[in-house]
C-alpha cells in the first residue's frame, strides 16, 4: 500500500473537521476546515463525505481520527485501554477498507472512575514523536472538554476530562448568568481573581451564583463577569490538573486562543507551562501512525 | 387600612406565580397558580396583571414577594442586609400604593462572597412564626437555586445559594450528557452512589463527564444516569450545607417532590432532616408581615 507515502489525515470532531493532505516529505500540502462534524451528518451521509474529501485533497489513503470513530460516528473504533503507546493505537486501527482507517480512542478506569478520549491521543503521540514535548509530562488540552493527560515514558497512562468549556457555553446560553457573561474573556485582573477563587476548596455550583449576586450588589463590574466566571471554571480545572502533575513538566497543547488562557491560569497558580500548537502535533501523530500501516 | 384583615399574598417568581386570598381568620380561602412569572411579562404589563389578580381573588390589599421586587420585576425593593428579622423586612417594604406592597429580598456579603435571595425569606420567617421550625436551625430550600439558610434566634444571619437545579436542567437540555440524563430521578441506589461521590472532595466538572464515560464503558446503566447525576449535584450541594450546619437542626423546606430528594441525600450523609411544606410557611409569613403593615 501507499500509506507510507502521501495520505490524507482528518481530525473529525463533533462540530468541526479539519482535513490535511500530507505529502511524501511529511509536509502538509493542502488543507481545509469546515463545520461538518458528526453531529451535523447522518451516518448514511458519511461515505459520500469521505469521497468528497478525496475529491478535494487527492485520491489518497485516508486516516480518520476523533469522534468519527465513536458509536455515533461512522464505524466504531473501540477504545484502547490505558496505559497505551502509539503502537497500541496503530495495532487497533479499524480498517474500513484497504485505504481508509480509523484511529481508536483511549479509555481509562481507575479509582472507580471511567474516562474516554478521541482525537487528543493522536496529538499526544505526535507531539512526543516530533519532540515537541518530553516523554514524561502532564499535558493540558483545552477545548469544549479539557483533558489532563499523563504521558509516562512515551505512553499515556492516565487522563481526566473536565467539562469546563461546555459548562461555560451552557451558562452563557441560558439561565441566571447568561445575560451577565456573554462578553469577551481576557486574562486580566478579573480572570485572575476567578482563577484564584476557583483554585480554592469551593463548591463550584455555589460560587457561580456569587457572580450574579456580586454584580447585583455592585461588588463586580458587569463587564468583568465573563472573565471572572471563565477564571472560576478554569481555576477549578487546574486545581485538578495540578493534583495530577506532581513534579512533571506541564504542557498546554491545543488551539492558541485557549492554551493562552490556561497558561495564564497556571501562571496565577505559580506554575510555568509551555504552550504547544495542537495542529502541528496532530500532523506529526497522523504521519507517525500512517507509517505503521502496512 | 385593612391589611390586618383579608388580603392577597402572591409568591411571584421568575417562571411561575402563586396567589392566595387569605381571610380574616388567617386561612387561605382561594388561590391559583400559573406560569406568568416575570420573565414572561413586560414591565408595562404588570399593573394590569396585578389588577387581574384582584379581579380574580377579591378587591383587597396585595402583598407581593419574590422576583417581582427585583430590578427586572415591577418596582425594585432593595435587598435588606443580613442579619435580618421579620421586622427588618416589614420596615423595608416598598409601598407601590396604599394597598399594594412588595417584600424586599435579603443580601449577605461575607468572606468576600456576595449572595442574594427573593421569596425564601417570607417562608423562613413564616415557618418560624408558625413554629414549623425552631428559632435556630439550618434550612435547605431546594429549587432551581437551592438555598442553605441559617436562622439564629429568629433572624436570618447567613445563606448560600447553589445552582443545583439550574445546572441539572442545563445539562439535560444540551451537550455531552443531554441524551443520557433525560430520564426520571428517583432516590434509589444510583442516586445514593452519586450523592456519596458528590460529597467527596471532587471536581464537579470532571465528575460530570465520568457519567458519559461510565455509560460508554458499561460501568453505569443508561437508565441510572439521570439519578446518578442528580445525586452527584445534590451531593456537592449538601457537602456545602453540612459545612454550615454545625450542630444545628436541619430542615428541608419547599415543594415536597424536591424536599424528598434532599432529605434522602442528607440521610445518605448520615443526617436526619425534617421536611416542611414551603407553601404553608409562605402563607404564615405573608400573614405575619401583613399584620405589621399600618
Amino acid at each position: 500500500m501507499r500509506w507510507a507515502e502521501a495520505f490524507i489525515a482528518v481530525d473529525w470532531g463533533t462540530t468541526n473537521r479539519r482535513a490535511y493532505r500530507i505529502d511524501e516529505s511529511g509536509e502538509c500540502a493542502a488543507e481545509f476546515e469546515d463545520d461538518r462534524g458528526i453531529l451535523s451528518l447522518a451516518k448514511a451521509e458519511i461515505p459520500a463525505e469521505v469521497e468528497a474529501i478525496r475529491a478535494r485533497l487527492g485520491d489518497l489513503p485516508l486516516l480518520l481520527a476523533g469522534m468519527i470513530g465513536s458509536r455515533n460516528g461512522w464505524v466504531e473504533a473501540p477504545y484502547a485501554p490505558c496505559p497505551a503507546s502509539i503502537d497500541d493505537l496503530a495495532a487497533r486501527l479499524i480498517r474500513v477498507d484497504d485505504r481508509t482507517a480509523i484511529v481508536p480512542g483511549l479509555s481509562v478506569v481507575e479509582h472507580g472512575r471511567a474516562d474516554v478520549m478521541r482525537g487528543e491521543e493522536v496529538q499526544m503521540f505526535g507531539a512526543h514523536v516530533a519532540e515537541l514535548i518530553p516523554a514524561t509530562c502532564l499535558v493540558c488540552h483545552p477545548g469544549t472538554h479539557n483533558k489532563w493527560i499523563r504521558l509516562d515514558d512515551g505512553r499515556i497512562t492516565s487522563f481526566r476530562t473536565v467539562m469546563t468549556g461546555e459548562l461555560f457555553n451552557l451558562l452563557r446560553g441560558r439561565g441566571a448568568l447568561a445575560e451577565l457573561i456573554g462578553g469577551d474573556v481576557s486574562p486580566g485582573e478579573a480572570f485572575r481573581a476567578g482563577v484564584k477563587r476557583g483554585s480554592e476548596d469551593i463548591t463550584l455550583t455555589a460560587e457561580l451564583f456569587t457572580v450574579r449576586a456580586q454584580v447585583l450588589l455592585d461588588q463586580l463590574a458587569h463587564g468583568d463577569a465573563a472573565s471572572f466566571t471563565s477564571g472560576l471554571l478554569i481555576g477549578t480545572d487546574i486545581r485538578l490538573g495540578l493534583g495530577m502533575a506532581g513534579a512533571a513538566e506541564l504542557i498546554v497543547m491545543g488551539r492558541p486562543e485557549l492554551t493562552g488562557l490556561y497558561a495564564a491560569a497556571l501562571a496565577e497558580a505559580g506554575r510555568v507551562a509551555r504552550e504547544v500548537d495542537g495542529e502541528a502535533a496532530f500532523l506529526a501523530g497522523a504521519t507517525a501512525i500512517a507509517k505503521k500501516i502496512r
